[in-house]
């Protein structure tokens, strides 16, 4: 039978009641209706945030509200640091070295964390440094950065902002917008927030619009100050992309209702669970901090990772996601973004136990799925 | 009953049908079966394009795709003729002031058409100009532009391309992008391919891939040559947006099971009926060279068209648009895109006489209507 199964970090899988709500006839985007919606949507997303400043809602992927972050705060020639340790940090990189930003990039071994002292130490050497750019989660490697500890070292300077990627992280785990200091959170609607992808958003502290108000870097369509007087008129600055903000209303409302603790204790325990399952196979990690968003497994000795994300597709109809770049054929990602459940975790490790014995990895079939069955009857 | 109808130029009514495909289960945008559809969507707009050029799909609404024209195909100090007679060609004068591209605006007055003769004159006293920024149809004024006399001027110069904004023209009206050399052409999801907003299209011509080659503006999320890498790898530079792509592929093989003719004249029908209506009821029109796209009608002496939109939204449940800028409370515009049939334009006409005897101003109820009744009954 054709059922797939999505559990890749993103796109990730939508509830079908997601996909209905969505499936309502279109509403004009200036009107009343909508602008009701916005209203409340922006709203709902601070409290995601955890924030008291502004939210902006792009019709993009999360690229563009990383590319926004760059030219809406900068001027060419400014500074600023990048934390580069994988696909994404090497974006911020080439995002600066676009726009004329000169990037002084603190380079992290892939799979493992930025030591905060690391970063005091560029921020010392580089006291002209407008901003620092980095992901609260490497999506490419599953490593959690400590961006709390990042805010208090930012915080404490007047004229450098901290812009923080949390595209796989806000919404997953705790992450304190306001009471860290993050200034420019930017996030996805393909992620944690279990929508299809289409949508980016941004928030921006005092400190970051003070920066936005005097950068000189050249933008049209992604224009902070134009989207914060759209929001004073509770529309947008350029047309919106309707259904997907829809859904997100609807996806709110259900973040709302659950409350954060237990959306973050929902996908701890998924993650939780599922690395059980893997050390129950005897399988190790990637990352040295892993995060609730995804599992990082290392491929085995002489076991290509793709050929795992091959098989788990082609012949189970499974997606999982392989590893990119210099992490490709090393690794096999399994999310727990997205509209899934324990249950889902059973079915991944199980083909990951049935897929590596295809490739002539010896594991004994079901050792992982009862480790984290065990986990999950454990942890309610 | 709380029943609505969307009659604005965008966004448009969808279909029922095309919702439903949008609300099946979401797939990877990395797998064999999203690059199988992307690539049959691909060829599909080619069909719709009417051209043999590669066609991009951006995620973001229409003037992003403006916007990475812009950025794509020119450097700093570039010059570049704009036609401005709308809200949208102030938008291509705006983004080169922007970018720093020096804009040579041929000013056209609201309402009427640019005269191909006076671009003439400006392409002879501008050679240097590496390009023209046109709209297809200004959807701000329901201007259309002569854009295949401007194609036969730009043509037989080597070193400028046609740049077509045709968001609310292509699927519209019969619009040749080979034959009548149109470099580049932009639409969106929102207007004549009957979707939510949130796509944009470009295609682009040999001689513009000349142009793109040696762009010195600063682009990173849209980006011409990264998206031509993608599409020989049969996927998209950045994550696409995968349910509106869905639903892209759906309406696409109903525009090649339909035929380009038969979608124009069906556009052509609601547009002269809806004509023919307005003339009935004793009103005239804004624009000089009426298209097929919207419906533009002037507000009567003493009547502020926006009252006109606010009580068929308000008290009937009908959107169309009022007028932008300088227009603003002069006219009032009924879209003939999206998922509509003359029997809406039927309804969106009764609509106005209705709400204009409301707002003082007397119209036989029914004149209009039947006007367009009888035009309907004899062009089936």
């Amino acid at each position: 039978m054709n059922k797939r199964y999505l559990m890749a970090p993103g796109p990730v899988a939508v509830a079908p009641e997601v996909l209905a709500k969505m499936s309502e006839p279109i509403i004009h985007h200036r009107s009343p209706q909508f602008s009701a919606i916005l209203t409340r949507v922006r709203e709902d997303l601070k409290y995601l945030y955890q924030t008291k400043n502004d939210c902006l809602i792009l019709a993009s992927s999360g690229t563009g509200g990383m590319e926004a972050s760059v030219v809406n705060l900068l001027s060419p020639g400014d500074k600023a640091l990048v934390i580069r340790g994988g696909k994404f940090g090497e974006r911020w990189d080439e995002l600066c070295n676009t726009y004329g930003v000169k990037a002084v990039n603190i380079d992290v071994i892939w799979g493992k964390a930025v030591d905060p002292q690391e970063v005091k130490k560029a921020l010392d050497a580089n006291p002209d440094a407008k901003a620092v750019f980095v992901q609260a989660h490497e999506t490419s490697t599953g490593v959690k950065y400590p961006v709390e500890e990042l805010g208090k070292l930012v915080r404490e300077r007047p004229a450098t902002v901290l812009v923080v990627d949390a595209i796989s992280a806000l919404g997953v785990y705790e992450l304190k917008t306001d009471d860290w200091g993050l200034d420019v959170v930017i996030t996805g609607s393909q992620k944690s927030l279990s929508l299809p992808p289409g949508l980016a958003f941004v928030s921006i502290s005092e400190k970051a619009w003070k920066l936005a108000e005097k950068a000189q870097l050249p933008k049209y369509y992604f224009n902070f100050l134009k989207e914060k007087k759209a929001i004073e008129k509770q529309t947008t600055a350029f047309t919106p992309a309707v259904s997907l903000i829809i859904g997100l209303a609807e996806v709110l409302r259900g973040v709302r209702a659950t409350g954060l603790p237990a959306l973050f204790a929902h996908h701890r325990r998924l993650s939780e669970g599922t690395k059980a399952g893997v050390t129950g196979m005897g399988l190790g990690f990637f990352s040295t901090v892993p995060s609730e968003a995804i599992t990082v497994i290392k491929a085995p000795e002489g076991i290509d990772g793709q050929n795992v994300v091959k098989i788990l597709r082609d012949e189970y109809g499974i997606t999982i996601a392989g590893g990119q770049a210099q992490a490709k054929g090393k690794i096999f990602r399994i999310s727990h973004m997205g509209h899934l459940n324990e249950w889902d975790m059973i079915i991944a490790l199980a083909a990951v136990e049935r897929a590596l014995n295809q490739l002539g990895y010896p594991i004994e079939l079901g050792k992982g799925v009862a480790a984290a069955e065990a986990y999950f009857a454990q942890n309610k």
